[in-house]
């Protein structure tokens, strides 16, 4: 047994049984030995920011890390974009990166790089393998690592030799470095206490984060809200919701700072439950950094390494509120009356509310399109929603190739902006190659137009011809039918929102990878 | 005036006037300055690889550096394998990253990392700047990092205040902080010595980089071998030959390190010009590390520091070979009998050698398909070539549009695998946008044929399903033509030798980007 063969037999161990994988020479001993493990299912990606997207989509859906497998420093940089998301997105992932045998990195051949100094900046915990021998114990660190909660980005640079060199197929544990706390009694009883006078509650805002936006966990904070009059909120994009009728809806901040400061503006009393103390996505010449007004208090329930189910089944105890109907239940009529001409941001969140699947995964990288969504799909009918988390656009092709991966039963339903989506186009061919159950949509406003809006907010002139050249999709239009043609995926281009809902209907009744161009 | 003002001026004053950018919120104040700077012209990439391996490509021809416009750490990401491939070559090129505002930073907001960390393992300096009247000075020093010989990758990371807050212009130097030194005396006249006795002289090898691979410095080498009897040979990769009739001809290095070991196999003497001492571009379990044999004396004429074209110069003067008729000058006839029927590589390299276009500029990326290309490709009218020097694939379709902006009256011919192609196959839109007038050629042999080679070469055994999942690009193919056409490019797919010289003659007499898939 060589060292990647006692790797992949202890990623197998620890429950890591995906690979998305773009390798190259240096990898070829650890593709061999994947070659042989038959319950290792290896998906390719043409291109690294699908693979480690795709790592994040799955483990946001399966709720366990896969592996990655990449070629030396540049490869790991091209992943790196969507390893920040997955950070920002606490998933779990394994990365292992080929590097240079150990023999050779001195010799500067010309892939050579320093590939931890790569990895560092997005991950939680990188390590060079110094032999074959030490490789499965590596191995193990690194799945122990990402299987904790909160979940962590492991990198583990595997040079050659140590991949073919022979070793030991070692017996060593990945349980979770770190698993989820208690709840913190002397929290929950100070929130509670809070939370007991009434006006003092209708000025405070439970932020949910984490855990706390699936559906048992966000019945309880609804419970919370009815009985004590405080507000709920999430941050603005979140790793995972479960939504839609009969769930307690939770609004996210908006994303834009002026919104997200008028949400909280009448907050004294700000709660995290495993969410951070939310902040201005970009910083501006004359608004605020931060979104809590300076004079607001912030408290912590739960932080995302304590148990938040737990810490917010422990609240509604300590108020009595286990019978209080929730607040904010989406209750919402089933849309059934569909608008029809050309295509609003309302009427195509009308559409979507009344389409999204049940039991389906939006994944859900819109951007400007997408801004008032959420004011309506919370009506849909039951789904999850997983969000681009970092803020580095190029996430919701490879996501929704990860997700479709975890939930093969599930129709996935991506909703990417134009600009977003070039980035990581090639997860169409991915998507093709394995048969996922995607339904992508691209909304074709043809520009950056989230860039055309900042621009104005920074509060300078008009765009001129060199700013429009930086922020205009056009001259050429992209041609996403054609795109998604040459990645092997079936497309159509809709201009109105009855094509939209046709299209729709027609991906949602067959199984498959499709993709649906709407043009804005 | 504020701190991007300042900045683009001062780009300008260095001759920086081609900004590949792909920007975000964080460099919209950046954006407006370039906007109001008639002198710069700004080519979109849709992803950042194309925008960095422009600048590479670019810089190769132009001989100058390009700007970047790139965002925040995770931008910065999806540039690092294409400014790795740039280190490589010496290219020059000015990194302008966005980042959060300074007093945001700590903030720690979604987009959020360290981008210092990101741009040190493929930069040869990194700053901050820290104010903005800081910012013109240190865009100065940038820019003369850029300019320096050989070229140097500049990553300059641009706070958003630092942008927008008010600066004063600076008048800094831009000149280049290294300039090229002098010829060693000691050493021409040491290597003059070891080269005047026939013996040893034939069995030496004059291994040649840098600009010793231009023409007019080929040439001097070419009469130091007709001279003396020595060998000549270039790395196996160079950022830039010139080649083709009339010159004289330095076969590289093969790529797979047995050949390279038998190239040089007899040599007891290698004379290292603007090259590097020659290694295996990756290990293997049974094969030599470095390409000399371990008894052969290694010297260095000259660095690329130093002046090569003078240092060959001086060494022909050493030798009194002025008048000497060069060696292995490229006279083979003008070929019109051109293959038909299937094609072979040796056949589709006959084709290309016949229709490379006069005064051309070939980009080099086709990988397994290339590798016995310059057996023939010397033989063409005179051409420059470049080719992707630090391995990592995903260049030659971004390099290509750097090529064609440096050089809009020369045609571009790019070669390149397919899957090579996929990394950055969105460069294909910035040919369509900026009408560059660049061939596309893509070897569609559906696979990473090189590492079915490398997997043979690892020893292990015959691919089975999880390799053949990994290593071919089967099921689906790839659709070129429909790609290019989804870019704004228009295709062809080709499957016969005279299909592709009939596509080759209609490219070479039109202008504009096109593509054309030899599918193998």
């Amino acid at each position: 047994m060589n060292g990647s063969e006692a790797m992949v037999k202890t990623l197998l161990a620890g429950a890591v049984d995906i690979c998305f994988a773009n390798p190259g020479t240096s990898e070829m001993h650890f593709v061999s030995a994947l070659d042989r493990a038959p319950g290792m299912r290896c998906v390719l990606g043409l291109f690294e920011g699908v693979v480690s997207g795709a790592a994040d989509g799955y483990y946001r859906m399966a709720e366990k890390p896969a592996a990655t497998l990449l070629h030396l420093g540049p490869g790991l940089g091209n992943a790196l974009a969507n390893i920040h998301n997955a950070k920002r997105a606490n998933s779990g992932m394994v990365n292992i990166v080929g590097q240079h045998a150990l023999d050779h990195i001195h010799n500067n051949a010309p892939l050579n790089s320093d590939v931890e100094a790569v990895a560092r900046p997005m991950s939680h915990w990188v390590k060079t393998t110094m032999s074959a021998s030490q490789a499965p114990l590596d191995t193990a660190e690194a799945v122990s690592q990402a299987r904790s909660t909160p979940g962590r980005i492991a990198t583990l640079v595997l040079p050659a030799n140590c991949a073919w060199e022979p070793s030991d197929p070692g017996h060593y544990s990945t349980a979770p470095a770190q698993t989820t706390a208690a709840p913190l009694t002397e929290s929950v009883l100070a929130i509670a206490r809070l939370l007991s006078d009434r006006k003092t509650a209708e000025a405070t805002t439970l932020l949910l984060g984490g855990v706390a936006l699936r559906a048992k966990s966000a019945l309880l904070a609804g419970k919370i809200a009815a009985h004590t009059g405080c507000k709920l909120a999430s941050e603005p994009r979140n790793p995972r919701l479960e939504r839609g009728r009969g769930r307690v809806n939770i609004m996210p901040l908006p994303f834009a700072v002026d919104g997200a400061v008028a949400m909280l503006k009448d907050s004294k009393h700000l709660v995290l439950v495993g969410s951070a103390s939310p902040v201005a996505f970009f910083a501006y010449p004359n608004k605020p950094r931060m979104i809590q007004q300076p004079d607001c208090q912030v408290h912590t329930l739960a932080t995302l390494t304590h148990d938040i189910h737990a810490t917010l089944q422990a609240l509604v105890d300590a108020l009595g509120a286990n019978n209080t109907v929730p607040a904010q239940l989406s209750t919402g009529p089933i849309i059934t009356d569909l608008p029809s001409g050309a295509p609003t941001v309302e009427h195509i969140g009308t559409v979507i509310t009344a389409l999204m699947p049940e039991n389906g995964i939006m994944v859900e990288e819109s951007v400007t399109t997408g801004r008032q969504f959420s004011k309506l799909t919370h009506q849909a009918a039951p789904y999850d929603c997983i969000e681009i988390t970092g803020g580095a656009i190029g996430w919701g092709m490879s996501a929704a190739v990860g997700a479709a991966v975890a939930c093969p039963d599930r129709k996935v339903v991506a909703l990417i902006g134009d600009g977003s989506a070039m980035y990581t186009v090639q997860g169409l061919w991915s998507m093709a190659r394995e048969q996922l159950d995607v339904t992508v949509v691209i909304f074709a406003n043809r520009s950056y137009k989230i860039l055309r809006g900042e621009l104005a907010n920074m509060g300078g002139p008009e765009a001129g011809e060199n700013a429009k050249r930086m922020l205009d999709l056009d001259r050429p239009y992209l041609d996403w039918v054609s795109i998604a043609r040459g990645h092997g995926v079936p497309g159509q281009q809709v201009t109105t929102m009855e094509d939209f809902a046709n299209a729709l209907r027609v991906a949602n009744k067959e199984k498959g990878p499709r993709l649906i161009e709407l043009v804005m």
